[in-house]
């Protein structure tokens, strides 16, 4: 499959289309929640922090279209399959960023939309940068997997400049045949925030 | 808010755009994932069964553009709702059809995706009659808030024609500001289901 | 730890003072709600089909106390375990009976609740068995983690001789540290149905 | 109902079984959950912080039989309910001290465990009391409906003398029967927090 071969206006590539590997993705159904709090349009700018296997920024790359994807990403194995992905959907428009969020960002150009997916301990620091990258009315959406990241969002987004902030945890369950049985299997839960840059 | 001002190049329109009745409508987040799970193409034409407050039909209209929603519906409260949001959302690519789905169906042109969010008592013979308004590898999605329509659900798509049947349960919980407490808010769970019609 | 050594008045042994093998035992969490779903009395006997591991049948015996429960188990690995978590225990009140529960559970004395976690495809005989076993006013208790005994059961304890039918789905998410970081970890979820047995 | 009429030898007293106001109460399924958590014994000294409605008061005093449980709340309209279901249920061992719990803790004997339901926004003070409250080996369970009270409990029970730190969060949907269809009820998802006090 490449960019030619997601054919649908929504997003939404099933998982078992990215090519994997020990790093759990984010999953179709929590992916599509997360970019639609993201508000993105074409021709955007987009960060996608903490890039990982590469799930959103494909997603996002293919969505904003003539607009340019920034995938951060600092661990080696994860880069791997960052680059993987991105050839295998053809992406053209995503810019894989090797590093630690902190320090590559400075040296990117200005954002439309900042999507943080991981930060390494580091979401004031990013949080800070993202102040600066984006301009009043751009969004930015943290999911947490981690009742830390959860709390330190809920005060970080909480305060000035960040405004509009909203908070949603979804829950998916998938319905899997083994052996003929139709088994509940949960995913994680995952907290989906997002806040506007104010004035 | 009309066609030309929801911006984003992804459904997900908030709740409170829309013209709300007693119904509960379709929330955002649920939306957005049965619509991914429809695998919506420009110009295609898509029916809403059951289609309440319209919000699954607006969104639908928009992604698909130069196609066109048949947006199905009975209740005379709900269908007042379906003109008021058609007319503020200003989506002339949405035809409202009065009546049961199981009778008017029939009447309707080719589609080539189905969705039902509401049958009415009468999923077997929507589905029966969905069979024939589909070509094989075109999508039915069906959205369960009951038992009873999960129960029959899982009979019915997983028999011939339907293939590739798949099941997700969505569980959305949102914080909001009481009196600066955030309150965690349970959205009631569904069950999204979708398959390919076969050879 | 053995009987004497549960000092609490409430179920809810944690998970890992079973002796477990491969088989995934039911959660202290979702434990506590069988369990009190199930209505027990002191001094009442009891069946938990498909035992498993045993979770419910040694918290039950427990409960019980100068009652008795019989454990029914057709898996050789799964009574493996049954018989060293009764040993570890040290319930004596616990009498775990080996095979199929449409086959073994007339051989029994009456009871006065029957708890199934495990119906082998079986559950209309079982349930049918169970109706001459119960006597009016006694309870039956289902857990499904499956959408077979989910929907099975829909329609079995929605007739008579069943009344006072309920059903509750319990989804528990753990939080779990690893390496400082606090995850959240989701159980698969589990429907629970009770019902009584009517005159 | 009374003392005596609840037969049964596990906690979990219907909803409906209360005298119940405006103020939601602490739902069956999770009420268990919360009990089996805090470890309860026979004869032991409770208190239930911010008591509500009572429901855990109620299930503490036919648990601990002997034992005592105070019940700790300042709300007027809540104090009523809760006098009316001390007496529904005849239980002679539940103690109603009005008042904030900051304030009037103090003036109580020792316990052996602390249930934090409610904490107005002082649950510093209250878990900083409940430290010279309980002795070592003793459990404190804190019960959490907001992202406030579960970041603050994340920060305070993780921190000495607080030991043995655990965290679940409990989704409960119902299966509720309206006009023939068993629709899905989400009750909101709630967090149960419970530490043990070290040395």
């Amino acid at each position: 499959m490449n960019k030619n071969e997601w054919p649908y206006v929504t997003p939404g590539i099933p998982d078992d289309n990215f090519i994997q590997g020990k790093t759990p993705l984010t999953r179709e159904e929590v992916r599509v929640v997360i970019l639609t709090k993201s508000r993105l349009k074409r021709n955007q700018v987009i960060y996608d922090i903490g890039a990982g296997t590469g799930t959103i920024s494909i997603e996002a790359s293919l969505l904003v279209a003539e607009g340019t994807v920034y995938a951060v990403e600092k661990d080696p194995e994860a880069l791997t399959l960052l680059h993987k992905n991105k050839e295998k959907f053809g992406v053209d428009n995503l810019i894989i960023v090797e590093g630690n969020a902190a320090e590559v960002m400075e040296g990117l150009p200005a954002a439309d939309r900042i999507i943080i997916g991981g930060s390494g301990g580091k979401l004031k620091e990013i949080l800070e940068l993202s102040k600066d990258k984006l301009k009043k009315g751009d969004y930015v959406t943290v999911s947490a997997v981690t009742l830390d990241t959860l709390g330190e969002s809920q005060i970080l987004l909480g305060q000035q400049p960040w405004e509009s902030f909203q908070t949603v945890q979804i829950s998916v369950t998938r319905v899997v045949e083994i052996a003929e049985y139709k088994m509940l299997r949960a995913l994680n839960p995952i907290y989906v925030m997002s806040a506007k840059r104010g004035g």
